[in-house]
């Protein structure tokens, strides 16, 4: 099964401080761009991949989803997601997302942050998530974009000239990385952008917005520390459809 | 007009120097893969954008295609493709592809080596060669990839422990990049592979297939000095269609 880092004490600790943590979808500077690519939500049902505390999960009902399903590894992230919900609507379960196995037909769109780069097996994982999905039907996704992933030292360096840049190496050989955040020995499974598109069009999905995310200036001018991050995309955000 | 570089006597003697220009197809290591994207040519009109020395229209003949119509901003690469050609099949046409007009319903592929980071307005020409598309039609082609037109020193450099990296920054910055590549300030456009997509999807295409190129074992123990290019895919190969 995926390395479950979330339960180990240090990594729940820190994961806990994060902004995204503390202050929900709002924490999270790439909502924005997630949020844009989503369908309707009123009146239909909603699988969150990872769902973590369930923020994106109850924020589905707000739109009017009828149920909502919220899947993670981590006991401890649904223990907070259950004690900070009270809405039958949303179903919190347990599952290790290299076995996990979804009814057919069920789902208008399946929704998962960040939690896509621990997946050994997404191939298996895609398979099934389409199998869930409705005819027209969406999935929408952010992940650890692979430049991020790539280096063996992901770590921003200076230049010759003083000048910061990432270390890009090894990008084709894909497999894990680890890599000390929050806790040692995170372990995420570096893939290349083409692998996760074309493992999606193989599932059947037709794709309907690629987004390497990075800050608008607008967030810059209000978070200067994000400026960096427009060197090289953190985050990958695909919208996918059952067609 | 796109910056017509082919045609300073400087870049276009390195150039005539370049395995792709000696042996033709052969001589590019990205070929095979592109080739593997290609449909059946057999009775079909293939349109190749930035044609060169015309060793894909040539090609295409060989496999059957009915007419080939090869496009490119260089007098001298047309006079160097009408001198090798004799097939009255082929035919080479001078024009600019920020400008480029096509008729409609003309052609069953659209392919384009190498050529598409030169154009500015990409989104105005992916508009016209869809038009130019018949139903079912492919467009299927390669430009620099990304990460290897973002940085601002586009070379390999060495990391704190002496292992290679390529240096990305302003990854997410679009526009033009002057580098010295075979002559002194080439000018190319960088652009994010989401904009690459998302412009291939406004237009109306459907995503076939995302290929990120780097060499193959085989083609490395063939020519050691390919290796590097792991470290980051020097080519982007994508494959549409119009449905």
């Amino acid at each position: 099964m995926t390395q479950n880092i979330y339960d180990s004490e240090e990594f729940f600790a820190g994961y806990a401080r994060l902004p995204r943590s503390v202050e929900g979808l709002a924490g999270a500077p790439e909502w924005p761009a997630l949020r844009r690519l989503l369908p309707e939500l009123r009146g239909r049902n909603v699988l969150d991949l990872g769902c973590g505390y369930g923020w994106f999960c109850r924020w589905a009902r707000e739109q009017g989803a009828a149920e909502v399903l919220g899947i993670d590894v981590s006991e401890k992230m649904l223990a907070r997601a259950r004690a900070d919900t009270s809405d039958k609507a949303i179903t919190y379960r347990w599952a290790d997302m290299e076995s996990l196995a979804l009814p057919g037909d069920a789902f208008h769109l399946v929704y998962s942050s960040l939690a896509l780069h621990y997946v050994e097996n997404l191939s298996r994982l895609m398979a099934e998530v389409y199998g869930s999905l409705v005819r027209g039907g969406s999935l929408v996704f952010s992940a650890e974009h692979p430049i991020y992933t790539a280096p063996a030292e992901p770590k921003w360096s200076l230049d010759a000239k003083g000048h910061k840049i990432w270390p890009v190496d090894h990008y084709l050989d894909e497999g894990p990385r680890s890599t000390d955040w929050l806790a040692p020995g995170v372990i995420k499974q570096h893939r290349t952008l083409a692998t996760y598109i074309n493992l999606l069009l193989r599932s059947g999905f037709a794709i309907a917005h690629l987004e390497e995310w990075g800050p608008s200036e607008a967030q810059i001018r209000a978070q200067p520390s994000l400026a960096a991050e427009r060197h090289r995309p953190p985050f990958l955000i695909v919208a996918a459809k059952k067609p």
